[in-house]
């Protein structure tokens, strides 16, 4: 599964402050201890901490670039600040997020093209995520549909059906699944598919439990890639027994470590 | 999920030990243990004691029923030890198991009617456990064919799609989701299904790890039953979690404690 670290986000309290206060070191431990606990990707997102954006990106984006070159994923809503995120983090890069929305995808689309980043489209339309999993799927071929007529190369194409959190609406969670193996099924060739899985513990108390439950299960029905905590250790091991589980990398007694050193 | 407990077999060394030395206490320690960590059924297996079968068995079902009245799951491949087991647990019972050689459904079929008990129904024919999941979807649809004939009540069948060792077979798990998924899908009404779980991580060094992730996976494609170890907490934490975002019982902050109240 594609990693993509969550942790450098200004709505957790210490990175907000790190990032009004420019605190470069911060920003940059974390991006480390984020790869080296298995993220392959970092998304970046300045959430509600107050900054000129704009300027505010570039610092964040540019600070993590002197320590890695790993792919991040520009997170927000924004055009400007996307288009800007992207070029400053160089080729390779994700779009984090567009929706199912004519005007979203009309936007979104070249810039994924014109940076050559992959691109994450939430299954949300004018009417907002649907009810259930044929919804989600109507908008995500939809979303295909239109990534394929700009030429977008089908293998970065991230459909994300939407998981919201089982405490406020129960059936949802087994909606996700349904979406996840029908995108697939539909779709030849199928786009990857991607969660923002702590959403489904919003609220919650037993998160981590909730996120690592969900997450296997996302796994069996398909899933590619996941924004999810790296850090949160029992979640990345039961990431990568489901995949050791699902043949996607090869058997050895210590499989957790030898997934760790690369050998997975 | 359907939880049969697994600890009263005699391939457990203090099992085997209480059966050969008649220590009663123990095994009805064990069944009081198991039926309060939440199991629902209590799987009986002599395993290899050193034993006349018949008197033992006899022993064992008789020592467990002065303590409780949950339905036993016999397990044997001995038609006249699956007869007495059925006759002395009563009504409701677990025959464990039959495969889908014609053989054996000729022979186990009607006992199963006849003392009112579930068929637990391995995907094992002829030519021994299929390579795939489309060879067991299809002994299972034999299984079932043959079972309504005989007039078992779909709601009684289980159909058990045979988990091997990862660590030997690593497409192995994989085929059991798949199949697990078709069984369902192909049958109107579908049969229940059924795991004999910690198969799956026989001769592995993680094996919690490993059993408990595959039956969240397991769940996630429609599981409806396991043979697992109840006193393994994390285990029934993950299945626990995995039925409620599966939207199985209803959610509270704290569901894990609502559901071993019975409130779940």
């Amino acid at each position: 599964m594609l990693v993509i670290g969550e942790r450098i986000n200004g709505m957790f309290k210490e990175v907000r402050r790190a990032i009004e206060a420019q605190d470069k070191a911060a920003v940059q431990r974390l991006a480390r201890e984020e790869l080296e606990a298995g993220a392959n990707v970092l998304d970046v997102n300045l959430g509600p901490a107050q900054v000129e954006p704009l300027p505010a990106l570039r610092w964040l984006v540019e600070a993590i670039r002197e320590v890695t070159k790993a792919p991040l994923a520009i997170d927000t809503t924004k055009a400007d600040l996307m288009e800007e995120g992207l070029r400053l983090a160089g080729p390779g890069s994700f779009l984090n997020s567009s929706t199912g929305q004519e005007e979203k995808l009309r936007l979104f689309l070249p810039l994924a093209a014109k940076y050559d980043a992959s691109l994450i489209a939430l299954t949300i339309d004018e009417k907002g995520v649907p009810a259930d999993s044929s919804g989600r799927t109507e908008i995500g071929l939809r979303i295909v549909a239109a990534a394929s007529e700009a030429g977008l190369d089908p293998g970065r194409l991230y459909i994300d059906p939407v998981i919201l959190p089982v405490r406020f609406t129960q059936p949802n969670p087994g909606h996700v699944l349904g979406a996840l193996r029908e995108v697939r099924l539909l779709c030849d060739p199928p786009p990857k598919t991607v969660l923002g899985l702590s959403n489904v513990s919003q609220g919650s108390s037993l998160r981590e439990l909730i996120n690592r439950t969900f997450l296997v299960m996302a796994l069996g029905a398909g899933l590619d890639a996941a924004i999810v905590d790296p850090l949160d250790r029992p979640l990345m091991e039961a990431m990568i027994t489901a995949e050791l589980l699902l043949n996607r990398h090869i058997y050895c007694d210590d499989f957790l470590k030898a997934y760790r050193a690369g050998a997975g």
